[in-house]
Order: structure tokens, then sequence, then C-alpha cells
């Protein structure tokens, strides 16, 4: 399998989760949080499954789609270990869902990222909020949900935060 | 539809075109072009699909993933329009497929560079040759090629280089 079909799969498996996590909130009003603006293509997809709510993302840099780039005061502009810290005081409210798209060629990198992200992303969840993320991540009170039937195992991962 | 949609679509169209030329070109030894190396995705199903024929590369810089780099000598850095001319020099033989995914968020440069390309890729190719691509071009040697079923239409452009 080439990285064009794992990549297919992965933003497939994305997209599809995304979906299905967007019906479960269904009625939920509590702010969304991208980690990674990157092009702005899940951003899109985000403010398309969540239209009414705000959408708080963080990266290092705006280096998106000129329609998909967030107004200044939802982009935590930074590296994710300094803005994710202080998010919380900043947005003021806890998240109904959280999604990482993450993982890197420096495996060990992203492993490390995944270790650290997981604890500092769940100060941040709301409870029975939903966490959706590319890598694994293990986090004490987060119950692992499966994703829709059309993602293979261990391509994309879902959490559902306890209370 | 997201932008993220849209590009599902448009990266699982460029893959089943080129899964459909590779049918096509089973055991022609001809040289493959792919315009841009990006992350280096394409690059690695292309090598998939075509395991003992040249690959050549390019792009303004190498910033792929570090196992999808071409070698130097199947890379032909710089920009397109100063590459592509002094290619079939360098390369020696006319290609069997090229393969360009140039659209950007400009618009108008985007139709400029596909107005320009088509004519310098006509020069590169070699009789019975394919060309594919995210954008349409117009060569009058050129005769569209439907791609697959799987593909809306209007995402990706095929088309069969004349005589």
């Amino acid at each position: 399998m080439s990285r064009l079909d794992t990549f297919i799969k992965r933003v497939t498996a994305q997209r599809d989760c995304l979906n299905e996590i967007a019906r479960r909130l269904a009625g939920r009003r509590e702010p969304v949080l991208e980690l990674g603006l990157g092009n702005g293509r899940t951003y899109d997809h985000l403010r398309a499954l969540f239209p009414a709510e705000d959408i708080y993302v963080f990266d290092r840099e705006v280096a998106a789609h000129p329609a998909c780039i967030p107004a200044p005061d939802h982009m935590l502009l930074g590296d994710f270990r300094e803005t994710l810290g202080g998010a919380l005081a900043r947005i003021g409210r806890r998240a109904m869902l959280a999604h990482g798209d993450f993982g890197s060629a420096d495996l060990a990198r992203t492993a490390a990222l995944a270790e650290w992200l997981g604890p500092a992303l769940d100060a941040l969840m709301a409870p029975g909020g939903y966490v959706v993320s590319d890598q694994p991540m293990a986090v004490a009170r987060w119950r692992p949900v499966a994703p829709p039937a059309t993602v293979e195992p261990d391509r994309y991962f879902i959490w559902q935060v306890g209370d």
C-alpha cells in the first residue's frame, strides 16, 4: 500500500469519525478545539458540522487557504505545549470536542507528543465530550469509542471523556 | 461540501485515475513524469505502480517524507517553467505518463500555469502516452479519456497523446 493509499484512508477516516461525533453531539452547545490549522481543510469541515459553535484552532502559524482562516480571537498561535496550558483561561469554557491529526514522519516525536497531549487536552474537555485523533492516547477517564464501520482498525481513534 | 470533502474526492480521483492508466500502460517501458513532489505521497504511489520505470520528479524544493525522496538524478529542481524546458535533453527519452496536481487557491495563477503547461508537457510526451491532472488543459494532439466511473465529472482529467 502506497503512502497515497494510506493517506486517503486516514483523511477519509478522519472525516467519517468527525461526522459520526457531530451526530452524537447534536444539541450540545460547547466549544470545539482543532489542533493544527494546516491548510484549513479540517477546520472548514468542522465549521460545516458545527456552524453555530465556537471553534478554536491551535497552530504555530497561519498558513491556510485564505477562505479557511479563523478569526484572530479563535486562533491560538504558538507551540501546542504553550498554548494548550493557557487555553481554558482564554476560552472560558470546556470543550465538547477536540480533534488532533498530528502524526508526522518522526515516530518518536509523534509518540512523545501524544503522551503529553492526552492529559493536557483532558484538562480542556467537558464531561461527555469527545476526543478524535489519528494517534492513540491513553487517559484514565477517556473511554474508547469504536469508529464508524468504514474506518479500518487503528486508522483513527475516538474517546468519550468521562464525568 | 467542505474543503475536506472536496480534497478527499480529489486525492481519491487522482489515485483511481493513476491506477487506471497504469493498467493501460502495462508492458510499456518509458519514463514517468511527476510535477510536484510535495509530501511525496503521489511519488510513492507512482513507484508502486511503475516499480521498474524511471520516475522523474519536478519541484522547487525537496520537502517530502524522508522515505519518499527521489534519487538526485531523478529530481529536477527549480521552477517548472525552467526545468521542463531542459527536461528532454536531461532525460533523453519521451515519457509514457505525466501527472500534475497543481491547483492552488490562486485560480488565475493556476489557469495561467495550466495554459503554459499543456504545450510544455506535450513536448516531453511519447505518442500514445497519457497526461493526468487535476486541472483542465487543452492541447490539439491530446484526446480526452474518460476517468474511471468512481471519479465525478471534472474532478480529474486524463488525455491520451496522439501520434
